[in-house]
């Protein structure tokens, strides 16, 4: 039996300095959170690169104070409106160098639907999640504690500005706290991971010699829903499609018109509807094809995952999966296919007696090693033309109305492949050996995160390995309204990125 | 061979009266106008109680002007909120009186949606529609005249202020022009219309004896599609149903949890589709039975009806009706299932990577004679029922979600039944001759409109009998962005109600 599956609870030992990072840090909260609610108080929605930059910005200005050298932005060869940030230090007699990746950028938001008291880009601290009732408090005074189990909500809270504060201070803490890392640190925090890391393999190619390394630690996504600790070994790769159905050109009262004039709302249900059986299986041919199935070791790890399914089905307040009979841990296994938002005139108190015009939706395609993103978006596509439809990437022309009876506008947005690093590799375990020191809990190793980083362009334009060692916890609204961190992740972050710094 | 159908173009006499009243209104645009742009500017959407009591004083100070007596409110016994306009003008020697009805409410309005340059209260001149690519333009000065294929582009433009500006001004120009009404006329301008006329019943009861009359004209909805001036004998009865179904309690990052999680829009449009098959057909069980089938005048008149098919296809951009081969004027004489709007999470620049944790829908349904609106919502609830969901009003509790796999949250708003008023009355002849004295084609007669008006409350509260004579142009996006009337359609209002004013 493995020490994973055994029912008595080992404790594992934490390490001397793992003790001395906890100790700095409780010494210097309230300076940290008031650093970071700085920090998250700049908008950084992907996309708008005046305050993309006034992030960049501010990482600078950190760096610079925690005595990084080497400073700069790393700009694309295409555009300087999503630069990384870069920084190093250079440790006497180290042999190795690992590059610690977090992202700067945030998901767009929609305030309106953020809770109420809650802004976007004004953290607030609340004393639990919204979903346990938590409320609104002020940030406290130097005299009173912080309670680890307080939350700070804002975009970016998690995903992952996050990841730029749990690395930025604990490389502060191993100097101030007389430590020494013993590996070379870089640091690299890009602007562009919300919007597919588009321009990413253009910084990786322009700087090649610069982010040379022997391991890129990915500091994005959450930690394991049991609340331990992950070392997470693949990401899924990620690709949009965006579809539109057409009824009449201008809206038509629902009474005049109805069920003569097709409309829109229903054709895209019927489409969408096409795209699943009951049991939640994608039925788009050939939609599992390409899959590579999992290594010996990775079955075993996922067998040694905590079973988390009862517990997250009681959290998030639902009774069946979508696919019936396969777990968590197993769905993210697969390539799925998802709406992530789906409108067709208004509902609510804006509803009105109208034939809607158009309905659209957004798919999320996630991938498995072996999909490639182009030929997975391609399978949808082909399923809308047999479905009837005919297919256009713009709005159709009166032309096109007269002579098809169906028509979908079908936009394909960029996307990217999924990646797996092998867990066998000497760095890997040395990996698991330093995450393993700041905790006494066993931690989760996962062959895949269910969610995408553009991993693959490490590989394919520097050869480079790479491991994700996510910091937010899983219930964090991440890419939605009400986005929050518990404190508590971000103290063991900081003391994660710490040991890695000092991997032995 | 029928007139109707003869294809000999055979035109019918135009009456004095009516050349009198043309004669009068071209001499009298800009005042006209400038009076209904006024009326335009005050926002009137339903349930803003404010403004719609705005809109009723400015229809008081209107009628007070043109010498209408015994000018009041009427209110219903319950709210304050929603009064119908009165006036009247008693006629010596007259044996008859009609009552003229309109109303002032509008739909509610989504600004954001309106094209370039327009707001929904803020009535701006066009040079044609915007599908035939009408710019906007200032309001003439006295010197120059109005195109009468000009529009106006404001909500309530068509429906139902236009309603309200063809009666007052109809009975106006009578006066100006030197002639006489042939009959009492009584004004009525209910304000609660697009709220489903919640409290009209209440009205009519509570002034039975004022609102006594041999017919009411109902003025609203749109003229036929041919241009056709309309005579309509009946309307669609209306219900809504508001479904909202869920997934998890947050919204959830769409690659950790992607086809693990329950998708809500996914469910949503299983379940819409399930409600119609591939011919556009309502699948729910019983949906047509109850339905009272046409009489033989009915089904004449139906032929009779210029056929408008293929001409509106052209003009809306499509080529395949909602139920196969059945047309335009066939499927208003049935019951009808629409989706006015469908909504979860966001689409466009939005659009985020999440699972959304609900999805909602509003359906219109349209009931012909027969039906009962009750028993048509019922029949809906019992079909999301036999799709395995719960039913329930509110949001789901804890234990509701923890006990239910699928749970569907159900709203009934109030609606009302179908009314048709027979064809073969001695008043229902003369209104169509006084119609029909006032241009040279043909005028249409419609067993019933594809829309809704609450009719039936007349016969039931009032014993009395209803026609409608609408005024709109087709196409005046009613209920919709970018509502609009044509002036040609505003003028030919005014001399269809002075020729009805002037029955004989």
């Amino acid at each position: 039996m493995s020490v994973a599956t055994c029912f008595t609870h080992f404790l594992f030992a934490q390490s001397a300095e793992t003790i001395k990072i906890r100790q700095y840090r409780q010494a210097n909260e309230h300076q940290l959170i008031s650093d970071f609610v700085s920090f998250l108080s700049i908008p950084n929605i992907v996309g708008d690169s005046v305050n993309i930059r006034r992030n960049a910005d501010y990482i600078m200005q950190a760096m610079s104070v925690k005595g990084i050298q080497n400073i700069q932005l790393l700009y694309p060869t295409t555009t300087k409106s999503v630069p990384a940030v870069y920084g190093e230090i250079n440790t006497p007699g180290a042999t190795q160098t690992i590059i610690f990746y977090a992202h700067y950028d945030g998901q767009p938001v929609n305030a309106a639907q953020w809770a109420k008291g809650l802004s976007p880009f004004e953290p607030k601290l609340l004393t639990a999640s919204l979903d346990e009732n938590g409320t609104i408090i002020d940030f406290p005074t130097k005299e009173k504690a912080y309670d680890p189990q307080w939350r700070i909500y804002a975009r970016g809270a998690s995903d992952d500005k996050a990841g730029v504060m749990a690395i930025l201070n604990a490389y502060d803490a191993i100097i101030k706290t007389g430590m020494k890392p013993t590996v070379n640190i870089k640091f690299f925090f890009e602007g562009e991971e919300e919007a597919g890391s588009d321009h990413l393999f253009e910084i990786l190619q322009e700087y090649k010699s610069l982010l040379q390394s022997n391991l890129w630690v990915i500091c994005d996504g959450p930690v394991h829903q049991s609340g331990k600790k992950q070392v997470v070994f693949g990401v899924r790769g990620d690709a949009h499609v965006s579809v539109t159905v057409y009824g009449s050109k201008r809206p038509l009262h629902s009474g005049h018109y109805g069920n003569w004039a097709p409309n829109p709302a229903m054709l895209l249900s019927q489409l969408l509807s096409s795209m699943k059986d009951k049991n939640g299986k994608v039925t788009i041919k050939g939609f599992y094809d390409d899959v590579i199935p999992l290594t010996m070791s990775e079955k075993k790890a996922l067998k040694e995952v905590p079973p988390v399914d009862i517990q997250m089905k009681n959290e998030l307040g639902f009774t069946q999966q979508e696919i019936s009979n396969m777990s968590l841990a197993e769905s993210i296994n697969l390539p799925s296919l998802n709406i992530n938002g789906m409108n067709s005139a208004n509902v609510g108190k804006n509803a009105s007696n109208v034939i809607p015009t158009i309905a659209a939706a957004v798919l999320d395609l996630r991938l498995v090693v072996g999909n490639d993103w182009k030929r997975q978006q391609q399978k949808v596509v082909a399923h809308i033309k047999r479905q009837g439809y005919y297919v256009t990437v713009q709005e159709p022309t009166d032309e096109e109305r007269k002579k098809y009876a169906r028509i979908a506008k079908v936009n394909l947005s960029s996307g990217y492949n999924a990646q797996k690093t092998s867990m066998d590799l000497p760095i890997a375990k040395k990996v698991i050996v330093a995450v393993q020191s700041t905790v006494p809990d066993k931690v989760v190793l996962m062959p895949t995160l269910g969610g995408s980083l553009p991993l693959f362009v490490f590989e394919q334009y520097l050869k480079a390995k790479t491991i994700t060692i996510p910091v937010a916890n899983h219930d964090n609204n991440q890419h939605a309204e009400n986005e929050n961190i518990r404190l508590q992740n971000l103290w063991n972050g900081i003391e994660t990125m710490a040991a890695l710094m000092m991997i032995k």
